[in-house]
């Protein structure tokens, strides 16, 4: 058999379009045997914020990134069509009419499949995000440990 | 010589640049000899469709979507500077001053040197699109067809 | 030992956070020493423009083109949150409270660690874009470049 496969994916985008593709690929890598990495980074790591508004200490600037950013995949716009939150609205809609699966039932499902999630800790101290916002079991890490996995991976991918 | 080698790029994105870009890499590797993948989903399936208004049977949001969406590669905007269609003028007239090649050119030349062009059922389903709305010759597949191709891809693009 | 790794990455995008990510993962692999290229094309030109106006003989659409982009990193907008330039600055201003480096001192850097910073002719035809307006110390080239690169590349990305 020799060693597994690897698919890592850079998710940089706040889009749910975009990861809605980041973790259907992953889910499919996952699927297949693949060890899977997910670095959320910048926008990305938008997808792992909790829903509910967890009070904290910040600065002005993290407070204002914090009130800007979605908080959680089911907030997050398209990156085409949005119309002011319309988009998100259709696609939920077409989602639930073919049974896909949503944003969040997507990380859930990597969850489960051990998908490797990762928050770029260099961007969450730009952006003023604290491990206490986001959802609970997924790792820290920073350029180096990303480098590590993709330079033995088989598919790298940049969303 | 050993085995070919492989390129797949996933194209996600329905930006005119960015499908140039994307269909430029493909015909370099293409003449190249390398065995290229084009695998179209959400808004890079537009891409595919053909400029004719084909008539067929689509329920509401189908509808919607197949309406705002563009009708093929000549009607995609741009990812910057599309100030309302002015800026794919400009590209497409810098391109014809500069003898380069339009995007449903490039198209046209990747079929011809035996690019896979695929359309993922997965997003057509979401997006209503049907195959009769499709250009000929391309395929059909989902997300385990593309990582197979891709976990043995010497170079794997996400555009 | 054997040899190097490598990394390429095609940046496409004309945005200051983006073009970040690809500095900091291009830097990241550098010091990991990996041979490193980033190819710059369409609006990921405008990170290698010099500040400063160069006053050129440039056609109608060329000199529109030169205007409309930013001229180098620094005035380069965001992909998220721009909100006509106030985006870019609460971005500098956390990244000089978290003594974290801008895209010019990224770039410097990357040219100090000998990452190879190249060109897209092509595209720099189309943009009307010329070598005097671009940094020093920058290589150019075509698609068939970029390709023989990173079919050997160990994390290629595009961004």
């Amino acid at each position: 058999m020799g060693d597994p496969k690897k698919t890592t994916i850079v998710l940089f985008s706040g889009d749910y379009d975009k990861a809605m593709a980041a973790y259907i690929i992953a889910n499919g890598a996952a699927a297949y045997d693949h060890e899977v990495t997910i670095f959320h980074t910048f926008w990305g790591l938008n997808a792992l914020r909790q829903e509910t508004h967890i009070p904290l200490k910040k600065g002005f600037m993290e407070k204002m990134f914090g009130k800007m950013m979605p908080r959680g995949a089911d907030k997050m716009g398209l990156s085409k069509m949005n119309f002011a939150g319309f988009g998100p609205k259709m696609i939920k809609e077409v989602i639930k009419k073919h049974n896909a699966m949503t944003l969040p039932q997507l990380i859930e499902m990597a969850q489960e499949q051990d998908v490797k999630l990762v928050a770029c800790t260099m961007t969450m101290d730009l952006l003023g995000l604290q491990r206490e916002e986001l959802l609970d079991n997924i790792e820290y890490a920073g350029v180096a440990a990303y480098l590590a996995d993709a330079q033995d991976g088989n598919v790298n991918l940049f969303i």
